[in-house]
């Protein structure tokens, strides 16, 4: 039987909580908000689907002790309206996350669960380490999408260039999943060439800064149009406890520990049973080493402060 | 190849976007809303999944001609925040959304659209017939979810009492998609058994009225605590189009245009691909008719202001 | 996780697990025959899907002791070929099973498996409870297919004669997966309504013999011109198990154990995690009720036989 | 509406149509095959799965006709037992497939279909260049499955070296689907390294024409064991299909037509509506190119005999 429990049911929460559900993926499902309120009303409206699925998914809510069974556990409280007045900058919700992690983190390490976690919050990095540690987990049990996102976002920036499907394009986007963040330029393939070549020989002269920007907004262009950001980073949170739950070894860039550097950090890493299985290692350019380098710089200022 | 349009991408129709994208349900969606800003957000937004998933949907947005070759269009504007203050009563939403119809059905007529329209705007019933007639439709092509979500809470409430699945109790909430509906207790069923038999057989001793009121103020339990309804109508709204789609003859409460009554109301009906293929028709005891036709006569008031 | 046993890749027990891995609703499969080579072909032909798929589940063969943590157990062992020369007769298959379960029965109890067994062996009733009995499960443990089969084709029989889906009718074949099996008429609905009287309100005049006879020989009708079923049996049978996993409390015709009449029939019952839940008992006329006694006593004395 | 259509339903044939309609791919379906009785054999037996599934598919079978408005066409007839007495040599399969192109591609020409071919028949290349040139269909309209197939295998016997995911291994065996295949190792990476270089760094030195013979074998390990080769050719098949009915765009290796050789072969290429939207030219060292070309000269030799 997979379980799954999520804490915090904003918009990310919630996308996660109903694919779930309506793709048949979770047999039971706990939902948990500081807004009990709320929580009910998604157990309600998650509730209302079932007589029209073929799968059935039992939803418990604000039960911590549910978590001590549960497969894997999606924490994606936080409060996007802090977000607004802050230019898309993630460190604009870190105090008001910290306390949320401050509080939620021995409740969790209380309710036995001993799966693995998948983070959403922001700073993306910073937070997930800093739940790893509150939590008393090991690294590898917690994980954050991280770069899996703007990875996806590359995809898609990328693949229009050419008209060509999102998943034909590879490649990282690595480090923060935030303003420090950048694209491995050295790692993008498209239709399995590698992409600078594969421009030249198409004809294509791309500003590659612009493109890396167009990226790294790619959240900010969602956000300012919609109030926040959940389809995306939902389908990215559901692919990696998807993962777990096969014990998929699937290779992606996503938020974890980064031993040379000391930091959770975006980079590539093989997501199975046991969260990360291991950091895929891979050689970078001295460019985006560098890069690579400040960002994580970046991410350790902000945690130390933590 | 499946192509779907959405006119309207608020809470509804977004999490519909996202059920046909995630699902693989949809090759083509076409997104259309007022607020141009929004609808390219959750266009970036669903986008933003594709890396991520198996399948593949092309996203289009606020392009009406678009509509020629869709094979449905969900209908899912309005403005929930008017409800906020009345008590959630549908009918408060009457003026905003009439006036929203007065504007989009000439422009859905133009786009030479000619498929299956299925319209989630409240007051459901009322608006449904209003979108009809102003977009010169049969009534055939045109329905409204109506009473099937409803029913969905009806199976809810009704398995709760008896610990089993929401889908082993069948029947029908019919009427108004609004404060009118009523419970037709005579069509329930829970695992075969008629509901009251079956409850005296188990010794249980049901308020039918607390029962009919807990399912009649289903949406508004969800309102208040999450803002807004998603998640059951739009799975509600999926599955008609599906039926549409693949010409499935499902027989289920929707609302559709009753001769007798000469109204648009919630009864059960056959949903295939022109839409309504015909009415259920179902004899109902007494006291449940009587409760058809006041609910009728509630919609057709409303429907004759405007 | 979900962990899934395959005793017997035949065409049922392979369609079975392809279901299983192609749907992703098995993270863990167990793949057990006498025939070792087959099995492991039949792994790697599923190992070959799986780059293709956005799935992953992990095969194991010919270890019983894998089966210790599987949540349900699929016993599909038989020789279809046996059947060739009796005309469809289910009981010929009935010495060669079982020694099949004589052989296979203390293997399951040693392998420490305490989940849900479903079985598909012929003859279904007889073999599901001399399975139970050889292998020590409780009767709630262990259940057949049975008449879930027959009851799809009667879906499939009566919608075609209204040109509706076949998920509009519902009630139940009942009795033995054979023969003896009956269409409990009394329960037949189509679009919610009692069978004859909506035959009737339709100008239909069926001969519901020959309605029973086409159903009752629906597996014979495939069998004799594919050599074999497969689809529809793997189906039901997956079915089944998801109601299982997930403890959906569905209610549906299965064959399980009967206290009346102290044997294993097709019977309404509620599945969920601990296989049958309950028996749904239902009130049959007398004349439905003869034919279920008689059927039983088919299946009794076969099963005294062995 | 997405309509397949589908020649042939031995093991590969039903395979595809199972698939289609228990993944809810297929909203219409046409079976045809010089056995009716088997084809009315394997409707029924889809039909007697559809009460149990969520999605509805209309079945026709028999009926050249009804291919004319179908989207895909799968062309899978063959007889997998001239096989076995040819130690796996598809071109075992030439001359009785060449006959069953001769009959059928008038017929289908006939039809008025106007959609894109998948072809599964052995000699694979040759077979697809046969049908694609007696049927009149352009070369983007008519591909075949060949070394796609063989480039799953080649991800599973790469990645089962690893442990890790099968997707995670990219690259291709081009080529022939038939004893000249060959893996393009300069294309192979793991965990999105080059495959020699991750083998040296991980301590692993392998025997890369072993490892080759092993993928080569890949269907006959399969075949040997269970008397014919059905899962892997099917997914791979209803892949390219999915990627036709969405305009996937989608990269990879697949049989279809190559200008510099003048006949079709396993090469990289983009899949969408309209079949092969184009040949993803890729640059290979001397030794694989010249395989390459040994290949192609394999095939158009047999092909020259048709």
């Amino acid at each position: 039987m997979r379980k799954f429990g999520i804490i915090g049911v904003g918009h990310v929460g919630v996308t996660v909580a109903y694919t779930l559900v309506t793709k048949g993926i979770a047999d039971e499902l706990v939902l948990i908000d500081s807004n009990e309120k709320k929580a009910v009303a998604e157990q309600l409206d998650l509730e209302d689907c079932q007589a029209r699925l073929d799968t059935t998914t039992k939803i418990k809510v604000q039960d911590y002790s549910e978590l001590s069974d549960a497969d894997v556990l999606f924490v994606t409280a936080g409060n996007v309206a802090s977000l607004q007045h802050h230019d898309g900058n993630r460190w604009a919700e870190f105090e008001y996350t910290r306390e949320i992690v401050k509080n939620i983190a021995p409740k969790i390490a209380d309710s036995g669960f001993n799966g693995v976690l998948v983070d959403t919050m922001n700073p993306c990095d910073a937070i997930a380490h800093y739940l790893q540690r509150e939590a008393g987990f090991t690294t590898a049990q917690c994980m954050a999408t991280g770069t899996f996102l703007d990875t996806a976002r590359m995809q898609r920036v990328v693949a229009e260039q050419f008209d060509t499907n999102y998943k034909n394009v590879t490649g990282y986007v690595m480090g923060e999943h935030g303003a420090s963040q950048f694209v491995a330029w050295s790692t993008v393939k498209v239709n399995g060439h590698p992409l600078m070549e594969y421009a030249k020989a198409n004809g294509k002269d791309f500003d590659y800064d612009a493109l890396e920007e167009e990226i790294r907004m790619g959240g900010w262009a969602v956000f300012s149009g919609k109030g926040y950001t959940s389809f995306g980073i939902a389908t990215c949170a559901v692919k990696l406890a998807q993962s777990v739950i096969s014990d998929a070894q699937l290779e992606c860039p996503v938020s974890s520990y980064n031993e040379k550097y000391d930091t959770y950090i975006g980079q590539p890493a093989v997501v199975g049973k046991n969260g990360i299985e291991y950091v895929n290692q891979i050689e970078l350019p001295p460019d985006e080493e560098a890069k690579l380098k400040n960002s994580a710089d970046t991410i350790k200022e902000k945690f130390a402060t933590m």
